[in-house]
């Protein structure tokens, strides 16, 4: 057994996660209601409805329905309209998200020393991080970092940067407590969407992919005073890498725009994605402080943590490391239930990967591993790749007892265990609470959504293959 | 005389600094003849132009004359359109000031290990801070981090982050070369901002204020290689502080809209920053990993890098820490020359302020302090403050002698020699050049400009008066 000194190479500990999706579940026919409602009909808006139709996402999260009055005006709603109902509805899901993050760290919101966050999709001056923090109590000297410009890569580069932050604090004897925040509300952009698919008559597929959510994590450098009764680590954070493939800033995007902010993904992004993924794993490795066990030969011997961008990225993945659906299955099973969430997702996978549901989906039924590789990609095209190391012990082997189980957060009471991913996310959509408002209603799903997701993971990459012939036959914009 | 290791307790030092104003000076007459083509006369109207004749401002620089296309068309220009300026004439002003601060700190692009950018008047994605990071040559690999959301205080944390990050690399054992960039493009919301005096009769002040600008430096945490020949350092990082002042979210801000972003001044704001200065400087002491030499004993006992936000945050500092014009010379000379480039202002300062020209206007003559304080404000209403230790031997006491000195770049022949603002701004404003382009007109400069800075301090001391009032009798968005 490795020692305390090998294992903790950095000292580096998630030590809480907390994913927070708001209440609403919407299915695929919201889109063609919608399109029927304020659009009269075109090829570009058949092509985008029938992609909708087979992306391998069941619902989408949402802040509203489908009636929600943004979303049911005469023309779009503006960035001024869209911010309004970030900050409303929105921050609302980051600060329930956080409180689970605290709750299972068992960290006090004044301990916390530096928060960073990220989003996409606002822009606000203060930024929506100040009523974050504000709405949780952190401390007023609590040193904030809001990160933009990068899309859905703002999970994982949030964590690389708490990660630097944690070691500047360890470099002056310093306890770090790093509240990592992120905060997605993308269906507001609907109608924007639309607007541009019916008069540019572009196959803009974004609609068809986003949602919205909250994750956050609380990142530790183990320092801090003796009697402090730290959590055990969820997923230790072994090292990271990151990188831009040259060329490419046109082909992913997110333009601002009155309207909000619009999507820009061209047919190249799944081939130059999956390109990357060989050579960027292996820098990964050589980046490590201290190789990974012997036991850990190729990609497939990890988990792996993927960003769900589309049902492209996870195929091309599977064929660049020649990994299965089942080492992405919390990747999968997050994109089949909630949709892309941009840089909120990558903390719902991680979150979801610890649970036991998950861990009974394993390829060849091995076993969770403890190395998992996060991975994500954002404009740039940036790649961001992180290996964790999972506390399987807190959950399986029985080395570590804590009070409550990373797998079982629903029994130990704390907030976690009304919002968090851990459960099925159908028991999510089903009680439809969150913690912005009583019992709203819940969209009816799409069909199917008794599937197993085992099935639903052959569906999706059947689908794949649609939505690839669809993109490399287009361009977009 | 202090050991090296008593004087550099952290270990940071900015080696590099770079300013880069754009070819165009703006007199205060511009908006009285936009506002007279494109408005009807009113009171509020009437109101801003007269606060903008008496702000202490000469001229602001700006990417554009009067007469660009952006601001002469019938209606505002959209986020869109100021988003496409943003990026075809201001990354181009933030490359020009970042190879100042590499050449000056004597490091090649690809040393640089970390980017730490801001920007409020952009947010796009991949973020501006791509394509500098792009242009320059960094490597394709290099950590990058854009930060959003907190408006003019911006330039200091964003050197309070690049800080953490470097002192993350020391506790690797790894050398930091970080790259910090501030830009900022205001000038193209006038329109914006003129349809809202407009229409809701709001005595909105921003567009009297200001201004756009480049600002660069590079943080190094003093670890290479042996053969590396590190320049020596600028100034010193000491230790930082930062907080938010409670309930002032609505007093301060800039609000994202279809043309671009709202500004949000309460009259509150000279009051609410003046009242916590005194606080924030004497917990900036308390910071400090060891006290300032016993010859500092007071805030007139430093050199002040203030933030210009306006007349009344500099003469509201003057008032609550004890100190003079001549102890905020740079900042007075920046805000008289250049205006309030929000988050790009203070590196500008900082770079001012190790000029001759500044040392020769030092209070009672006294000479320049190594002992600075930093200091800006931002949306929040946050607080940024940092003690910096300037390098005076090397242009002064002959300790040292690099191949450049400070004081002196236009002898150097680097690219600071011809664009750093170490010259006297009127000599900027004579050439007329920059990195995009050759020798466009410069707009003629208000009248006054043979006057030297002291009476201009003076002036802007006395229409300090006359702002103040009209701040108090108003309420502003």
């Amino acid at each position: 057994m490795a020692s305390s000194t090998e294992r903790r190479e950095l000292g580096l500990s998630i030590i809480g996660l907390g994913t927070q999706y708001p209440p609403f579940s919407l299915p695929t026919s919201v889109l063609d209601a919608l399109s029927k409602k304020f659009y009269p009909d075109s090829p570009a808006m058949q092509k985008v409805l029938s992609i909708n139709r087979y992306t391998g996402i069941d619902q989408r999260s949402s802040i509203g329905t489908p009636d929600h009055p943004l979303v049911n005006g005469p023309t779009a709603p503006t960035i001024t309209e869209i911010n309004k109902i970030f900050m409303s509805d929105g921050v609302p899901l980051a600060v329930s998200a956080a409180r689970q993050a605290l709750a299972e760290a068992r960290v006090e919101p004044t301990q916390i020393t530096h928060m960073v966050s990220t989003t996409c999709t606002n822009s606000a001056n203060p930024g929506y991080d100040h009523f974050v923090a504000r709405d949780l109590g952190l401390s007023r000297s609590v040193e904030k970092v809001l990160l933009h410009g990068i899309g859905c890569s703002g999970g994982l580069a949030a964590l690389r940067t708490a990660a630097n932050l944690c070691l500047g604090h360890a470099m002056r004897g310093l306890p770090a407590r790093i509240l990592v925040v992120a905060l997605e509300i993308s269906t507001t952009l609907v109608r924007s969407e639309l607007d541009s698919i019916n008069a540019d008559q572009e196959t803009r597929i974004g609609i068809a992919l986003f949602s919205d959510c909250a994750g956050a994590l609380v990142l530790s450098n183990g320092l801090g005073t003796a009697d402090e009764a730290l959590a055990p680590p969820v997923y230790e954070l072994l090292g990271w890498e990151h990188h831009t493939i040259p060329d490419t800033e046109s082909d992913l995007g997110f333009d601002v725009d009155p309207l909000g902010w619009k999507v820009v993904l061209t047919p190249r992004v799944p081939t130059l994605t999956q390109g990357v993924l060989e050579p960027a794993y292996k820098a990964l490795l050589d980046a490590l402080p201290r190789p990974p066990p012997e036991t850990y030969r190729t990609a497939a011997d990890y988990d792996w943590a993927m960003h769900p961008g589309g049902a492209t990225i996870l195929t091309g993945a599977e064929k660049a490391l020649r990994i299965t659906p089942e080492h992405m299955r919390a990747s999968y099973d997050t994109y089949i239930n909630h949709g892309n969430s941009s840089s909120a997702t990558i903390i719902s996978v991680l979150n979801r990967l610890r649970s036991k549901e998950m861990d009974a989906m394993t390829p060849d039924s091995r076993g969770p591993r403890d190395h998992v590789v996060g991975c994500a990609f954002g404009p740039g095209i940036s790649v961001e790749m992180c290996m964790l190391r999972r506390n399987l012990a807190a959950s399986s082997s029985g080395l570590q007892t804590p009070p409550e189980t990373e797998s079982e957060p629903s029994e130990a009471g704390a907030p976690a265990s009304e919002n968090g991913d851990d459960q099925a996310s159908e028991l999510d959509e089903a009680t439809g609470t969150n913690a912005t408002g009583g019992n709203k209603p819940v969209i009816e799903c799409s069909g199917g959504d008794t599937t197993g997701n085992g099935e639903r993971l052959e569906t999706a990459k059947q689908a794949d293959a649609f939505i690839s012939e669809a993109l490399e036959s287009v361009e977009l914009d």
